[in-house]
């Protein structure tokens, strides 16, 4: 939950360096994300000491160190698997950029797809997906693919060392525990938001 | 976090009766999710008693009750704002229609988008959006604009009478209390993924 956090406030101390402010408080901070003050200083303190008496936190110190933690201080290299229209728009994606990832290589079996080139990359086959990964050091892979092909792809990027997986398909991944994995599944979030559109009115009903 | 797996449950069950399975016992729908069975039964027995002994759940009757309880089962129109690459590739995921969800408008207001067909719907300029979410009964919208331009977005959104924002830029909305809002952040998506590689590879040093 605190590393959940620790993007959020990332985030949020990049757009206040962004409008030329170098320093921010615990209080504002919090205001700004919904948080109070105190749970702002407790997940700093967690990782260390980085607030100033009377000037609070300085924003590129405090960005490098999260970025630090996060292992974000550095650009991961990326590849994409699925070259349909939800990769093709991925690519196109620019908060990527900013926080560390780099995609460098797309990947698909579309015979129709491959070699096309999207955002100055060219989609490769599958069977390369190995190769690429070791020499360009790959470790991270966007899963883009439809549901029916996603379990046969994330086998593939497994095989081909990747350690981590962020799961676009609406299907539960089975992986190694050494593969990490994330799954962001868009029909899920527009349920949990209907369902809290609903419960408000639910409540409004009965009042 | 019950609700959010009520969400998997619904994925899960779904992709059983679609293969022909009308029955599944909490073990194995457990199973299949990384969840306890106990677990299973806990959620399932909180929102009233489903199962049958020897039998287990009956798929359908329980995808029903789940669909019911998130109240998707109904079909919600969903309006699209910001028709670039992403706002397109979410037009062509086929996710939504299955979970009963239609994007049934979509709004830019770039002149040059204005007016171009996407999957059959024809690009709005964000001035129609009040008069459209009356006449279509529009409650949720999916928000798909560069940073910069989210926030004014999302006050059009409000002042249209919308309840419900599914938010792709990488910004946090302030909206009042009636409002609902999912944030998909992408690029923290893939942070809390690089974090958890890192964590096993460090672990990994470590031993």
């Amino acid at each position: 939950m605190v590393i959940g956090r620790l993007s959020l406030y990332l985030r949020e101390l990049q757009l206040v360096l962004g409008a030329n402010k170098d320093t921010i408080s615990s209080s504002t901070l919090a205001r700004r994300l919904g948080l109070t003050a105190s749970q702002v200083r407790k997940d700093f303190a967690y990782f260390g000491q980085f607030g100033y008496p009377g000037v609070g936190y300085r924003c590129d110190e405090l960005i490098q160190k999260i970025r630090s933690i996060l292992g974000t201080e550095r650009v991961w290299p990326v590849a994409l698997i699925g070259c349909g229209n939800l990769g093709q728009a991925l690519l196109g994606y620019r908060g990527f950029g900013n926080q560390g990832f780099s995609v460098v290589a797309a990947f698909d079996k579309q015979p129709g797809l491959i070699g096309k080139n999207f955002e100055g990359l060219t989609v490769q086959h599958m069977d390369e997906l190995g190769d690429t990964a070791k020499s360009r050091n790959i470790e991270l892979a966007i899963l883009a693919v439809p549901a029916s092909a996603a379990t046969e792809a994330a086998q593939e990027i497994v095989a081909a060392g990747i350690s981590g997986i962020m799961n676009f398909a609406p299907v539960t991944l089975k992986l190694p525990p050494s593969v990490s994995k994330v799954g962001v599944d868009l029909a899920i979030e527009l349920e949990q938001l209907a369902f809290s559109v609903l419960a408000k009115q639910r409540t409004k009903d009965r009042l």
